[in-house]
């Protein structure tokens, strides 16, 4: 069992689907993270910064999944960073109507010093140079570093991108981002240049088409889940992350098969986020259920093919 | 070891893509699930028609792969069907330039009396009422029918391609024409309302994304293997078929179990085609090739996580 720091943010959003919408909820990417980490039963700290209108009752929801909560620091006379967007039709698109920084613009993370020596880290999506930060702060050079990050900082911080994206393992980046990131059509060739900035694993996230997880000249497909309906896409795509995160951090083994995995893991975990609003199926999801739904992925992927 | 009737078109392609372009070509649905098919041995029967401008080295190309062509009606005075194509750089789209239907206009499929009692039937994409025909002229109701087809039919023909759909067993379709035939923007309702047109077993093709059988509550998935180009995606979903088809009829059973192999098999041979323009890669497939590729299939999706 490995420590486990998630730098990430915390906030609140706001968010509207053909199936309904809600006022500001609990959100944020390390909060997403966290709870599909807190699968894992994993020493795992959130690192992150709210405002003193977020409730305590949120705090102590990440608490009681035995979340460490003592790096989340709290501006009293701030306002907790904000979100509102709204999905289309088709779930693939959505647009960001709101985006109130707050107490986010000054983010200075700071990691607890009992969470220094962990072995994994994940630096959920934010500005290049806080993700940076937090790994300037460990003792040791990690086991394993995962990045998440997305277009907008390709479009207004690309050369410090490049500086943290050198001093990774693992990476996870859309397909899209994957492709504007490399100029390049084909994930293949996209996630190979990717390789040369630095991580020696990256993981293509293709939303309902699934996720690659490429290493050298290997290449692993986590499908995502055929759903009746996605209710709310919201998180997803961190759950993924934290998924993946606590997977590794919970077995302590970075090799590619393990990695196999904890994308499986991750996708499992993702394909119940998006199945209520925002963090909801995520606060109650039982141990059996996850269980369930790894028997599904293997029906669905698993085939007997004897190959001599 | 089952027969195979299979009836589509064979026709000349001229195709463009970002990587070059080729004149009149060999193509047609029948040739590629043929060539796919013939991988597996099987004792297989095109039933198609062409023009006296056919060259007879087409016809024998088929005939070495122990096809039997004694079911393609050559017209003498009359012209073959001919496509002509030109994909977008993303070589997800593509625009029909030329659609010359020429003997295809007047095509009475008669399947050859040898193989009326065939176990597996292939329908390629053609009008219904073609596809209908040939079930006429079974002797007995096959074990597996298989039925291919287009928004093209649904568009001009639906009510014809409704009955038809009736009478089978597998349908293989597009993820767009899944959502056209059922008004269903998710693919697992629209596969439930497909099943309840007629066919146990949904097929639902997402090209570079892979594909979904559908049977009851169950579901699989064959990835389409990532790949650094895709040089000309003509045909990738008839050969998808003719692997699907081909090895049902190696192996006699119609279980779910084994069509999971069957479209895997159908993804692999899918992978050969896309490497070159037209039927070229088809052409010179070793079963050495099919089997290294079968095992990048198990690494792509094979994992290993033990569920108690």
């Amino acid at each position: 069992m490995s420590k486990l720091v998630i730098v990430g943010t915390v906030a609140f959003d706001a968010i509207e689907t053909p199936f309904g919408k809600t006022d500001k909820i609990l959100g944020g990417a390390a909060t997403f993270i966290g709870l599909a980490a807190s699968q894992f039963n994993v020493d795992a700290s959130v690192v992150s910064i709210v405002g003193g209108d977020f409730p305590q009752e949120y705090l102590d929801l990440l608490s009681n999944k035995n979340i460490d909560v003592s790096g989340i620091e709290i501006v009293k006379e701030g306002k907790t960073f904000y979100w509102k967007g709204k999905y289309h039709n088709d779930m693939n698109s959505r647009d960001t109507l709101v985006t109130e920084l707050n107490v986010l613009e000054h983010f200075n993370p700071v990691v607890p010093s009992e969470y220094r020596d962990a072995e994994v880290v994940m630096l959920g999506n934010l500005h290049p140079m806080v993700q940076m930060s937090v790994l300037d702060q460990m003792e040791n050079k990690p086991k394993l570093v995962i990045l998440d990050t997305m277009n907008f900082w390709m479009d207004c911080a690309l050369e410090d991108l490049h500086k943290v994206i050198k001093r990774i393992d693992v990476i996870t980046i859309n397909d899209e981002e994957a492709r504007q990131l490399t100029g390049e059509y084909s994930l293949v060739v996209a996630a190979k240049k990717i390789h040369e900035m630095g991580p020696k694993y990256v993981v293509i996230k293709k939303g309902e088409h699934g996720a690659l997880l490429f290493h050298d000249d290997h290449v692993f497909y986590a499908p995502a889940l055929p759903l009746k309906e996605v209710f709310d896409p919201t998180g997803a795509g961190d759950t993924f992350a934290g998924g993946f995160a606590g997977y590794i951090a919970k077995t302590g083994d970075v090799s590619f098969e393990n990695m196999k995995n904890a994308v499986i893991y991750g996708s499992a975990l993702a394909s119940f986020c998006v199945e209520k609003f925002g963090t909801q199926r995520m606060e109650d999801l039982s141990s059996r259920e996850v269980h369930e739904r790894l028997q599904q992925f293997k029906s669905l992927t698993q085939f007997d093919i004897e190959l001599t």
